[in-house]
């Protein structure tokens, strides 16, 4: 165990909310250590949460208790949990939230956080990350047991969230805008578009093992190891640092340059001969 | 006492001119323990740096030591002073910063922060939070008495603010645009708008327990306990978790949808029989 | 030495790249005391972040270990250095971003980071900040030598900023378009703008100390030793708090008031009588 507590929110940075989190840790719980994971998930995108959640889980210190507060259902019944999971424990509305960090690491327990004892006297109806996950992290990161907030719960709520999924050629369609792509494609979505404009897919990173293409309405990019080995303001895919295919502009902005957003539909394409270029193209061919 | 430094300024995050008063906090109490409270006070608004204060100041451990820097007159002769109130100390320029909180929490000590033994040797006539609040604030959570740091001052800067009043009927106004509410009406301002888009007022939580309306120009919401009580989409109003009205849109942007601003008037009405809805309205009837 | 780790990125807020650094250096160093310089550097803007690091480095305590991640080409060949200069610690690509702290604190040692055993084992193509950088900062906090982390370095990659110059007379040029500067004058650039929309030049603090203008495409402001000697909205050029003269406007905002963007040209005029007032005129004359 450490005594590091990590907080993910959809709070920003501009109002008052995150550092009056920090101060109800601090207050119970003085030597604790908090980082600051991101607190610029967009208002209420559970899904991107989610994706940012997985994205860190495995690199903070054994024992964190993450706390994370993307929660358009604050003050409604959904329970706030605690779960742990891959030697680290969770807090947070049961939302789908954790969900895709349980699919990589099954929780190991789970409980519904209600004791009296381990939140603010009156919480508010509207700031629970302030009076309920921010107190029970700052309680489990001083060692108070999991068990001891609340009793067991079953299950938790999972994810909607789009699986990418092999490409089925299609069956007909009208002529003229025909989209049969070859086999061993794989269909997938924008998740959601970094700082930098890159746009990350959730088209796994091993499929770019054997080279190919990914495509998206109105072009498409070879798969490379590195910028480097495209030209300044060339699009590429690579695999990033979440193991997932991301689209980039080498020393550009992706989203901007590309037109991509989250949501928007990418297709990946094995390699077939002479196809691996990155031009822009207003229909695979 | 604790060696918590909380600091609030309207600096943003671009620029390194926080993290170099963090440095500099450092350099004097390697142990001290630095949280932000926020960074993203509007560019020289003390208003709103003063609610920021007030919303966060009692959620931080007794003997936390604040630094507030909201400070259009710095290199004029206004004073930067030191304030023991409420068992926490303030760091800051005397332009009303403090004030919100003072009127909670009457200061018990105050004094004009001069003393060059805990300052930088040749301050610096546009950074006093690096020249002399960062290091005021490092000595004081080091253990300096507050009596060192320079001579007592009588009274602090008042903060303009507006205060919610009661409302009177209007005697007379143009036929047509007559407006005379109801008795128990309170009229108020939009303080701010936050990250999610609520609109938080000056309308004091109390009013609330009886149930009513907040109306502004163009429409008015009922005052609901929770978000859940509306349809997504739909506006409301509800005591926010500073214990003011505020007027949200469930999952969604009151700000952005409502077209609410600071600065816009709000009125508080009571219930008058079936009158909390939440419909828009050109104008109260 | 201390256990200070200083982070000075171009990675944003919004997305979990920084604290996934922090995890890293958690997870390596559990009491290492990480303090964020900025992560607002603009995107691949090497030259701002060099700015912004020089404004930083002295105003951490001795031993600070920083890591700079403003890396265009990552995965590319360019190098990963450590460099011990001034009492601190540099950790970040080897493309010019420390260049502006080393002019004045000449590396008295500086190696390229290869060193398998304080890396992660297998570095990503994209996020050498996680994977090599952070590891080795937390390492070097720790007390690792710099010299275990590889091999010496002779020399490091200059930074391409422009510097501030005298002026010399135009020798002609079109009728009408004369532009024929004082003996004196030192012609600079805007190096960036801040929060506040202070326009920060290249021209040195000193040049300020005999008074003189400050001029730019269509406009030019004297020089005052604090924003209070001029009227609120007025512009001025004072020296800043990184001892360059910076172009401001008392309680406004000089970048979006004066047109003046990163990369503007800008004039120092030493004083000629009477010159030096604040008005915006078409063309100095």
């Amino acid at each position: 165990m450490t005594d590091t507590v990590a907080l993910l929110t959809d709070f920003g940075t501009r109002d008052p909310y995150v550092g009056v989190m920090k101060g109800v840790i601090a207050t119970i719980h003085p030597t604790a250590h908090v980082i600051d994971v991101t607190h610029g998930v967009p208002p209420q995108d559970v899904r991107v949460g989610a994706v940012y959640l997985e994205a860190a889980f495995s690199w903070f210190p054994p024992g964190t208790v993450f706390v994370g507060v993307v929660d358009p259902g604050v003050g409604s019944d959904r329970a706030v949990v605690g779960v742990h999971l891959g030697e680290r424990l969770f807090v947070g509305p049961d939302n789908g939230l954790v969900d895709l960090v349980a699919r990589k690491h099954p929780p190991v327990q789970a409980v519904r956080i209600e004791a009296e004892a381990y939140r603010m006297a009156r919480p508010s109806r509207t700031f629970h990350g302030r009076d309920i996950m921010a107190p029970a992290a700052a309680h489990l990161a001083r060692g108070v047991p999991l068990s001891a907030l609340g009793p067991p719960v079953e299950s938790l709520c999972p994810l909607q969230v789009p699986d990418a999924r092999p490409d089925r050629p299609s069956t007909g369609g009208t002529a003229g805008t025909g989209d049969a792509p070859e086999t061993g494609a794989v269909r997938g979505v924008v998740l959601y578009c970094d700082h930098f404009g890159n746009a990350i897919t959730n088209l796994p990173g091993p499929l770019a093992r054997g080279g190919g293409t990914v495509a998206w309405e109105g072009g498409r990019a070879g798969i490379r190891s590195t910028y480097a080995q495209v030209e300044p303001g060339e699009a590429l895919a690579l695999v990033g640092s979440t193991d997932r295919l991301e689209v980039s502009v080498r020393n550009g902005n992706a989203a901007r340059a590309l037109g991509l957003a989250a949501g928007d539909a990418v297709v990946y394409h094995p390699p077939t001969g002479g196809r691996e270029t990155s031009e822009p193209t207003d229909r695979e061919s």
